[in-house]
């Protein structure tokens, strides 16, 4: 980058705001995902909308790429730089900007870690749901960009359904309002839906607004261990079917139980085939009920035991330690993939039954967990890149779990994007049709393509 | 249009399917909205996805303008076809092909009536909430093009909330499928997202997959009556602020109960200033409660009375009179111009005020009823278009409510879209660079301009 270039930035935010060094730049040159890194020219941290505005409008002009990225907690690719490019850090932009209990919403900067936002509002009796497994450090712009999912997706849904509002600058720094504050808006095109998962591709966003809900009154959670996986995952259709539509619904295969108990301590049982860990809220007499029908379902589907939290503090534990599961996966072995598959509900068992097959045909480790009420699995398959001849089996045992889910009327990605790591693969799932109107309405929005490239589209 | 390509039309759909009289085509130049009528070359009614197609590229071809129209119930000028251009009916796209009990979804073609999707997924203990007050005759295609609400948006959202996926021709004719059949989906952009309340000009919608929910096992149903309409919408913020979220929570002046009650007979409190009609659902020990508290509420603020409905018969009556408050209006002048702004909900009480006040400074007649509980207000004038100094006043005043519903951090349009009424207010709310973010992004994916001209952006 053209020493004029960074002095501008540079009297943008602050020399102490913009980074140069090569350590520094190389600590925002990847992400969680298992890709290649790549340094960036410079990373930025603005401090106020304005700020933003100015860097876009300098990165317009020059053509440099821009890459925002919150805490870079993403799986897919999404907040991987250009080497000529800008990491435009939102740190800085960490404001929440109202709470509103009344009309219950709250208007924040894309810089908010989601978990301060779900405090700050329980605080008041609101209720925030979107809980992506990153929530303790994971921001909500980066949840807004990837459209992010959680624990949660079955009863409350996932980011897009709680975002109101977007305000945004355009690829060429115009600063463009949509959505409202109000809970029904059809004023012009619903481009706060589009925002929502375009990853930083067709804008910079500055101010979200967001839909919060009463807090649920009580809440309960449980454990079930199964002796197979079958029968997990076959009471996880049990449930949907009968109507109950618990907040949570969890599986954990016996790879994945070992890994958290280790890590965790949590007093799970390491023998198990399985477990369903399960969530209801609501009213407290709806909690009990559901409670009782739920821990009857369990133990008529094959459940060998079935515990109900009988505290906050036993209930915290279920939850940390199946929060844990990625890090302590992680632990075991150089390399870990993980996948993020979704198929229609009902067809859980199948997909397990699936990815079981092809962790033996490829000989890959792959353990299983993830949101099967929502019908959103994280195959997490370890290994060591490094391992040219195992690698070369993951990518193709990857691709066949691919081509299960969409075979199963799912998608390749429930909720943690497209990015860079899942764009060769969208065809599969949309065809060339949809891969061309992606490309003409990005290419209208962002024609100098200096929008986080790469990612969705592949260019 | 040319007599050879109402030949190729005929050729594709079979003569029977291709109105070409005068008489007929006059009957699609307009919809529900106050304006100017528009005579189509030709009506089109294809019988499936194929004929869709070939239509689609037959108009890309000859750069032929298409209006889709499913019972032209729209309230902003969204149907009204170009001169040059044909209205392609979708009567016969009317097969629900699928309702898929496990996992909670529905496949419909978009020519279904709202209110036979709703009535088919109850008889299998499903719920689809989006309730249009034209819900007996709206088409699902229709409500997804405006993004339909009703008068369960405050507790279940609005149309945009429930459509999961939808495959849809593009403007040059090839076929484009966004969104899953599953609760998550983070794959690619959210073209589903942005198709929604897109009113036709992005694209002809072929099948729309909708999200469905468990049926509520219970509800309740009343009606408040108040002494002034002050302490009817200050009833609707303390509720709210309650942190109890009725399925429905509706308000209608004096002026709309009195039409009301002489066209339904319903038994209305004609002299009430106010009513308040609320319904509360979920499990019959939560609908109890809630019921007992909005009653407590009611009083509190100054209701001077207030009935649950005994029974479903008790309950059907208020909601048929509440519905047929449109119908009632607009019997009693010659124009009815029912307007659609939405503020946050804990301004409803000084939105009410402010409309009373345009109403006497400009002497016109204005009819308020809405969907209070959203901010949802539909302020009615009632009028005579052919008295041009009457009808200059109802535009003057339209401007001012509209002033009045923005200054309040509100929105123009809740629930009726922007179509051709309010495209020339869409800036006032949200400024030139979305509009011309809006226009780039429609110009990329409709170089012709052929989809529904003239709505939305007003080109």
């Amino acid at each position: 980058m053209e020493p004029a270039l960074l002095k501008a930035l540079q009297g943008i935010v602050g020399s102490e705001h913009l980074l140069t060094d090569i350590e520094d730049r190389m600590t925002y040159s990847y992400d969680a995902a298992v890709l290649d890194p790549k340094i960036p020219c410079a990373v930025v941290m603005p401090g106020t909308s304005e700020e933003v505005g100015k860097i876009v409008a300098i990165c317009h002009e020059n053509k440099i790429p821009i890459t925002v990225r919150g805490s870079g907690t993403n799986l897919s690719g999404g907040t991987i730089p250009e080497t000529d490019g800008i990491v435009l850090l939102t740190v800085r932009l960490n404001k929440i900007l109202e709470i509103n209990e009344p009309d219950m919403y709250a208007v924040v900067q894309p810089g908010v870690v989601t978990a301060t936002l779900a405090l700050a509002v329980e605080k008041k009796g609101l209720f925030y749901p979107p809980d992506p497994g990153s929530q303790a450090v994971s921001t909500l712009g980066g949840n807004v960009a990837e459209n992010a999912g959680g624990l949660r997706g079955l009863k409350y849904g996932v980011t897009k359904d709680y975002v109101m509002g977007m305000n945004f600058f355009d690829a060429t720094g115009r600063y463009v309002k949509s959505g409202s504050r109000t809970v029904k808006c059809a004023t012009g095109y619903n481009l706060t839906g589009l925002m929502v998962g375009s990853e930083g591709t067709l804008g910079v966003v500055d101010e979200i607004t967001l839909k919060l809900i009463p807090y649920p009154s009580d809440r309960k959670s449980m454990v079930a261990v199964y002796d197979t996986i079958d029968q997990a995952s076959e009471t996880v259709a049990a449930i949907i079917l009968s109507r109950i539509v618990p907040a949570t619904l969890e599986i954990l295969d016996n790879f994945t139980i070992r890994a958290v108990e280790d890590y965790s301590k949590a007093g799970l049982p390491i023998d198990a085939a399985a477990l369903l860990l399960i969530e209801v809220d609501g009213h407290p007499v709806v909690v009990e009920e559901e409670t009782q029908k739920i821990e009857t379902l369990c133990k008529k589907m094959g459940a060998s035991g079935i515990r109900v939290a009988a505290n906050d503090e036993e209930r915290d534990k279920i939850w940390d330690a199946r929060r844990s599961a990625l890090s302590a996966l992680a632990r075991l072995k150089p390399t870990l993939v993980l996948e993020d598959v979704t198929v229609p509900r009902s067809r859980i068992p199948d997909m397990v039954k699936a990815i079981q097959q092809i962790s033996n045909d490829f000989e890959v480790s792959i353990g299983t967990f993830g949101h099967a009420g929502d019908g959103n699995l994280h195959p997490t398959i370890l290994t060591d890149k490094r391992d040219k001849k195992e690698w070369h089996r993951v990518e193709q045992a990857i691709e066949q779990i691919f081509d299960k889910a969409l075979e199963m009327g799912g998608t390749l990605s429930g909720e943690h994007g497209t990015g860079i790591a899942k764009a060769p693969f969208f065809k599969k799932e949309v065809g060339a049709s949809s891969i061309e109107f992606s490309k003409n309405l990005r290419r209208a929005l962002d024609p100098n393509g200096i929008l986080n490239p790469g990612k969705i589209t592949g260019v």
